[in-house]
């Protein structure tokens, strides 16, 4: 009976079984008994298994004795109670089957040392061998499954976004464009100009950056909904903050102002805390040394702290009032920086910060009004040790405000029709945020940078494997 | 205290609680004896609530005697017993509030009257406010949180595919291209090609048309993974089937060959069929109205019965012996069509069909070539009235097997050399599908269209929304 490590591990097999482990060498020791010690791993857990291979296997000299890290093995016998030390149960080998042989091994670019991650980044496709990038794996998979489970609990219906689309978001450019025009002939008008009618969808078309008025639709007619998928920027950045593809999760609720969208913002992210707490104990143990922090104590923190809520005005006050310099100024009207946003967080409150109601010139049109009619009712959602993780807004759901907003910023309302009409057709006050996977999963894993929170990031010239 | 419909009609609470529902008016109908009957739908299940409004409310002549369809009410009233026959629970309400009015009823695209799908496609922001596209969202919603549940249940890591890629993964063209280069000024090298290297990512981008070889990596590092994404099609095909964005669900298993990839196929649909069926039955009941047919049977039959698994030759020889004509000869090379497909699920099994083993030479390159040197470990899942749902195979895990197909098809071995990597070191066999989460929706709703099992649907000249 084939076994998953993990179901060893957690108790599910008794000393006595036997039972066929699948996987892949980690290490291997021969003692001067005659004995081999493989370690084995298959992925369903950060521990390997311990494989107990004896001399007396037809293949031990010939094939044991040259296994090599990466080495893939099927190996049957009987689970017994270990002597060593650092583990309750291993596999006495009953028949140990190389599947896969490493070509090599000198080369392995996933030799056993400890790689930087830099080093593993270039290896992308092989990084998820790592101790490193395995637990970063299981990490994001428990914290998707449990923001798809929170959700769905709560009676949210998942709604795909469309990834190409006419429309811009947050109306300001960095969009990819999405096209099927032979560039060698490109179509053209009259005037020279590139003739879009002849594309794939008859016109420009780009990668969406936000599925959020997509969203909006369906919460106007369903009231609670919630997108999960792929975003994208094209913006030149290179820092640890930003990808040019990354996942986000936008749930949009009808009938709920900003502060129901900071609560369930705070609900949530303690939730996907709770997740990982409960599921990933290994995996954030080995992170919490690999990164030097402990991993576990945050999440317990983030798990069990009320979140301060302030308003911007408030924290422009606190900020102009800090014992120490900032790079950027600070002044009623200006965005928050990433050191505004680490003092708030991490100096003033030692806690998670909700950020709510900024000035309306720096935010998107879609955005509420306030009655002061200088600020909206956005939001942002500021960790310790991450910044910004949230950002979110109540959307305008008066027509006319909304109408002089885009006439304000020179957009032309024709080319939002579909989003008018869900003002003009039993509108509803309503409001949502979108939490960027990838940063949750660099904080959860303490590993800081979001090329290495995502299978194979997508950067400034880089989109390799 | 907010109360979703769907808590009320599931008896979470009872009568004489105080409660306030939100949602959208469906109907309203005037009593002679000073009462109106409200229809109101909130979306969160397929039933809406009645609101018994009186006469003596404060705004019941100004306001609630002039509510259309598609208002958007918060009712503040008591939960009662119905005198009517329609529905066990009723709200008589203390307060109504009429959040939105519909501009202009006449001419409210959603009006009561029933709509063509056609015109509902054309209207996508607000189809979801119907009862049928409502209905499908719920049903999406179901089916991808089963699709999650039943792959996390069994171990597997989800894992995010790059949507952005350099590669061509079924080595046939028809990809969208990624692009942020200025289309009027190309910048060109010195034999006047488009440079890429000026682009974005400092090479040629498309949209990824599967997230197979990218999962491939995955499962060869943790053994078990799926992806669950969007991917694309440049073709240009109008058909009920066909859609140029989709979102598809690809697992892949280490250690595995193409009959374990058939188990868990029939094991991941029957899954499907069963979560819906226990959760969406109200939804179902509805829709097998709409389409006149009998969806909780079908639905019942699929999750019962054992799959047929045939070779294709077959299956062949079963098509060439069909007492009747087909438009498409039948032929030991040939691809099966559409018409075939039926045939054999709907007129010859009556069962879903599992095809194995295709000619090598209709197949992709990563198929793992079968011993008889001519077919692959390839399989497609076939279902009465839909045809075919998934496709998958083995994967060819033998290098040089691999590299022999590649330079048969003309391939360059450079450019996939990360893929080739996978079978240099500790190469292991692995196998895996793809289900199209619109064809499955299409199928379990009974709408039979793509376009409508999508909330906005991208298919040719159309990118609307």
């Amino acid at each position: 009976m084939h076994a998953a490590i993990s179901e060893i591990k957690k108790g599910r097999h008794r000393p006595g079984d036997t039972l066929v482990v699948k996987g892949w060498v980690r290490t291997r020791r021969d003692s001067k008994s005659g004995l081999s010690f493989i370690n084995l791993y298959d992925g369903s857990c950060f521990d390997s298994l311990q494989v107990v291979a004896p001399e007396h296997l037809g293949n031990y000299r010939a094939e044991v004795t040259r296994l090599t890290t990466g080495c893939a093995l099927v190996v049957r016998g009987q689970l017994v109670a270990s002597v060593g030390q650092q583990q309750a149960l291993e596999l006495l080998a009953e028949e140990v089957t190389v599947v896969g042989w490493v070509d090599d091994p000198e080369s392995y670019p996933m030799s056993p040392k400890r790689h930087s991650i830099e080093y593993l980044r270039e290896h992308a496709h092989l990084r998820p061998r790592t101790n490193v990038i395995g637990s970063v794996a299981r990490i994001r998979n428990c914290i998707s499954q449990a923001i798809h489970r929170f959700f769905d609990q709560q009676g949210f219906l998942w709604v795909a976004s469309p990834i190409i689309t006419a429309s811009d978001c947050e109306g300001a450019g960095q969009m990819f464009r999405v096209s099927t025009l032979d560039l060698q002939e490109l179509p053209r008008d009259e005037q020279g100009r590139v003739d879009f009618g002849q594309d794939f969808f008859g016109k420009e078309t780009f990668l969406t950056v936000s599925g959020q008025l997509n969203a909006e639709a369906y919460a106007c007619a369903l009231s609670k909904v919630y997108t999960f998928g792929p975003t994208f920027r094209a913006e030149n950045s290179n820092t640890s903050r930003h990808l040019a593809e990354f996942w986000m999760v936008e749930p949009e609720v009808a009938f709920s102002d900003l502060d129901d969208s900071a609560q369930l913002a705070e609900a949530l992210l303690k939730a996907i805390c709770r997740a990982v707490l409960a599921e990933r104990v290994d995996d954030l143990r080995f992170l919490s040394g690999y990164v030097g922090e402990d991993l576990l104590a945050r999440l317990d923190q983030l798990a069990g702290m009320d979140f301060v809520h302030i308003n911007y005005t408030e924290a422009v006050a606190i900020l102009a009032q800090a014992p120490r310099e900032f790079e950027f100024p600070v002044y009623w009207g200006a965005d928050l920086s990433s050191e505004h946003e680490r003092y708030l967080t991490e100096e003033h409150f030692k806690s998670p910060v909700v950020v709510k109601n900024y000035p309306k010139d720096i935010k998107s049109f879609y955005m509420k009004v306030n009655d002061d009619g200088t600020t909206v009712a956005a939001m942002d959602v500021l960790a310790p040790g991450i910044g910004e993780i949230i950002g979110g807004s109540q959307r305008e759901h008066r027509l006319e405000v909304l109408d002089a907003r885009m006439a304000e910023l020179g957009m032309k309302p024709e080319e939002y029709e579909w989003y008018r009409q869900l003002r003009r057709y039993g509108t509803v006050p309503h409001a949502g945020f979108g939490l960027g996977l990838e940063r949750m999963v660099a904080y959860v894993t303490g590993l800081g940078n979001v090329r290495d929170a995502i299978p194979f990031p997508r950067t400034p010239r880089n989109a390799s494997f």
